[in-house]
């Protein structure tokens, strides 16, 4: 028969209903599941559900994920689920994983998932095609803090493009565990301290919270860097930087 | 009970497999269900398996989305769903749908699907977050064409960064039917019919063709405009223009 292979199933944005019908159907149909647990993570109700849901699992971290001999060596002779939060290419590392099966004639597959970047463009109301290049804030690591983000905001708003921000899941930067969602203001003190070195004024930008997005808990808040800063709910966040407000935009933001 | 009012349901990008869960449950629960037949479009097969596999469902093309009073006279009273391909919010008009809904106190619920976008950077091996603002190609008029396309590809590989352009779907413009996606050969006509107009060589660019992607059909092309054109398979399309290429972006560009 020789149904081995890996299979690159994504789980949507958190709710496992949101997985599609080919992706859950492929995923039951494993032998061996791993989620994939370090470019993003599901809410911890979905976790405790996804045994009944999608069958017995087991977690792998960063370096098993990026050094994959165990992983690739099982798929060379059974049928291997990684299980990855949103969609599985976003991320590089499992692109990689593509070309290394390719490489060893491991047959592997992909079965997409709705991504963050679709939810929360749509959800809020901006326009999918008035978005700029995206960014990505990390944790400072002490008194290294990079600019890049708020370069990207600013060369997008110049241009009259939205920017979505995604917020760093790691303060260690391992990929190894322990993973503490960025909050909302510990990422408005990292784009004061990124405007401060650039000398740019941010505070009466209008920010777009989009908190759990995907799930049954998604929330959007809109208001200035010290509103968000002051946001305590929600679990996972991510920002959106809007430009000039086409007419349809400024009515779907006031909704929030 | 009350379970009127107006869902969005993405269909995801074509096999209608690529559903979610929660989008197919909402669908065939619906008392009502319009296909938006003009934003994207299905492919023929799975237009004939719609019915077995959502339930009974009719055509509703542009005017009846843009002005949508019977839509939304229906949801006032009953579960009324609008069946969209890829996801239900990419597009200003289901956004639109939504604040009307607001404003009538009609309740409208989101089933987010795959969409495209997601799908076309994964898929390709170009990273998510090299890409800068998207653009759609439209069918020349007559004498008009405007240039804004390629301005927006030049200005992203500027910055180093990857571009997705879309293929319009409808040379009339009117969203009302008798749609003929744009083939790769009218791609690269209007792309080198703006190159002319703003002086630049386009002629040794590397482009990437993607073709019914999200469908059994897909297919992946990489080559000069000249390559591109001679191509006459597959049925919807969409192209990248990548900027300069990271090395897994290479690897996984070279598979094609």
């Amino acid at each position: 028969m020789g149904v081995n292979g890996l299979w690159l199933i994504g789980l949507g944005p958190g709710d496992l209903q949101q997985m599609t019908v080919a992706a859950l159907d492929a995923a039951r149909d494993a032998d061996h599941r791993f989620l994939e647990g370090y470019t993003a993570l599901l809410p911890p109700t979905e976790l405790e559900n996804m045994e009944t849901i999608v069958g017995p699992w087991e977690l792998r971290m960063r370096s098993a994920v990026e050094e994959p001999d165990d992983l690739l060596s099982l798929a060379q002779s059974s049928k291997v689920a990684l299980l990855v939060v949103g969609d599985p290419l976003q991320a590089t590392t499992h692109v990689d994983l593509e070309l290394r099966c390719d490489e060893l004639g491991i047959p592997c597959h992909i079965q997409h998932g709705v991504s963050i970047t679709t939810i929360v463009t749509g959800a809020v109301g901006l326009q999918s095609y008035r978005f700029g290049r995206q960014c990505t804030f990390a944790y400072p690591y002490g008194e290294y803090l990079p600019t890049s983000p708020l370069e990207i905001i600013l060369a997008n708003r110049e241009r009259d493009l939205h920017t979505l921000a995604l917020l760093d899941l790691d303060p260690s930067g391992m990929g190894e565990g322990q993973q503490e969602p960025m909050t909302p203001g510990i990422a408005m003190d990292v784009l004061r301290k990124m405007a401060q070195k650039l000398d740019v004024d941010i505070e009466d930008w209008k920010i777009v919270l989009c908190s759990d997005m995907g799930t049954v808990d998604a929330r959007i808040s809109v208001g200035s860097p010290t509103d968000i800063s002051g946001i305590k709910e929600g679990r996972i966040h991510c920002i959106l930087v809007p430009a000039n407000l086409h007419d349809v935009e400024a009515a779907a933001l006031a909704r929030w």
